[in-house]
């Protein structure tokens, strides 16, 4: 089935099971409407060295995607050093900056619907003296956002975070007001638009256990969570809680929500991941565009050998797909 | 089939649920070995209110428990104020703590081989002007042990925690060598010991996010839990860790150990919860004597309606048997 959509699909690191697992969907049945931006002869090496027969066809803006059994769209991009399965090589950063570059500007010029990213690799880049923290936060400064909301994913459940990479000890503090407003806002709006929701139901945990249990064990609930809470539900927001973590992911709660909002990252990840394992997405919300992740690392022990599961990426573009359909619908 | 061993069984709050799970009990088809520590008027009255048909017979020490279909072994306590589903009673709280002491006495003086506990309500206890903060405390101080540890399990998982009640806030400070160590070495003797295992394979949570990413998020990996795993590990105990705690509930680790230990209660229950939902069961570990108990609370708006699910006290019996079993074996 042609798609209606076109998005751009970042290989990743190239020494990774990027390239691989990109060459994986040429090998689908259905033809999603995937461009992948990355250099050819890299796909082409890797292809050669897996056995895995796939036409590369050049793709030309404005043309669809001709991804689909055998043949994989791609967008090429210069500038790679080495394209050795395993081996990390500092020269290759600037050029996955560059594919990042090109798919989200693709984004924002309306060339594409929306991009979804294979893992890259912080630590070689940074060897490379080039300043990245990651995926995210490189796409909210080029599209020039105060706040990014990162969501995972599976068919069955979403889980949103308040805190993402911080120390245990300091995500108190980092509950404040503003942060929990903005996050809440972006994640309810992005529901309705990304995700054809027309009244999100939001969930939202507590950030002690049993929720502070009346202020018994921690008054952030009382203090910070409930009051911002009650201002948001005043927006028009549709929120329940804050609820105990423990209990929050039981069908009693579950199956009247369209999200759930965990304060920080080891309170809503691990279940998500207990429940939808090699099947979970990475969404950034609060960007002007679509973008979707696999949900695991560049494993550059399995890059080359054919064994890595393209079942997170394959996830990630359906769900990117999907995304971008309703965005359009809302426009 | 006559059970080897007897467990003693308290009723918990009278407002409560506790009682109809009881008789409830009484309803399975198989023998469960439990005689009911609790006021045997309570439970005529809650039999007839629900329309159930059961034979209370009275259970005297050294005697095996009858209860099975139709009939329900209780050994019987005085003292109980009123009998009203739903609506506590302050002048019944000195009975509520007088048949968890007169089971966890005769745990310890070998009339039972162990105790499973239906759920308490503090508050009311607390506004009798008794200071009590909770089962496990109670048994803790009965029994004169420095450390007990929490682990909630369900037929296929189970969560041990080296924090359980604190303010999320105060968790990091909270994780000492000393506390980290106690904690594991309980859990590796008492799986041993209850669960009949020979050499338990643990699964450790790190603190922080990615289990703090080598240092860059948080350093209480670096400075606490490996050192002390490291310790720990040379006076043979098996231990895996410290892991991502977002990756470590997967397949890949969790079908090569025995239990998990999270740092801290919302990082390893609400997975726990939502794989188990209704047959999870908390267990005391570090204490002389078998206690297991439900995973819920009292529920009274719920009590005398019928509608209560004794799933989780079902699990919680057939966990106790299994761990008093092994228990004897191990003597």
């Amino acid at each position: 089935m042609r798609q209606s959509v076109t998005l751009a699909l970042t290989a990743g690191e190239p020494a990774g099971i990027g390239p691989e697992l990109c060459l994986q969907l040429a090998l689908e049945k259905r033809q999603p409407g995937v461009v992948v931006v990355a250099c050819k002869h890299l796909l082409q090496a890797r292809a050669e060295l897996l056995g895995l027969a796939v036409e590369l066809v050049d793709w030309e803006p404005g043309n669809h995607a001709v991804t689909g059994p055998g043949r994989l769209s791609v967008l090429h991009v210069n500038g790679l050093a080495s394209t050795d399965a395993g081996r990390l090589d500092p020269a290759n950063s600037a050029y996955v900056l560059e594919t990042l570059s090109i798919a989200a500007r693709g984004c924002l010029d309306g060339t594409f619907d929306g991009m979804v990213t294979a893992p890259v690799h912080k630590g070689v880049i940074n060897n490379a003296g080039i300043v990245f923290s990651g995926h995210t936060e490189f796409l909210q400064e080029l599209c020039g956002v105060e706040r990014v909301v990162m969501m995972l994913a599976t068919e069955e459940l979403r889980v949103a975070l308040v805190t993402t990479h911080l120390p245990l000890k300091d995500v108190s503090a980092a509950i404040t007001p503003e942060r929990l407003s903005q996050v809440t806002r972006i994640l309810d709006s992005d529901l309705r638009r990304f995700f054809d929701i027309e009244h999100p139901r939001i969930l939202v945990a507590g950030l002690n256990p049993h929720a502070g249990e009346g202020g018994h064990l921690g008054r952030e609930e009382i203090e910070v969570i409930e009051p911002t809470l009650d201002k948001l539900r005043q927006e028009g927001i549709t929120l329940t809680g804050p609820l105990p973590a423990d209990t929050l992911f039981t069908p009693h709660w579950l199956d009247n929500a369209d999200a759930v909002l965990a304060m920080y990252h080891d309170q809503g990840l691990p279940v998500l991941k207990f429940q939808g394992f090699g099947r979970a997405v990475n969404i950034t919300l609060g960007l002007p565009i679509v973008r979707t992740s696999v949900d695991h690392g560049t494993a550059l022990d399995l890059a080359g050998t054919g064994k890595a599961d393209a079942g997170s990426l394959k996830t990630a573009v359906r769900v990117g797909e999907q995304m971008a359909k309703s965005a359009k619908k809302s426009k």
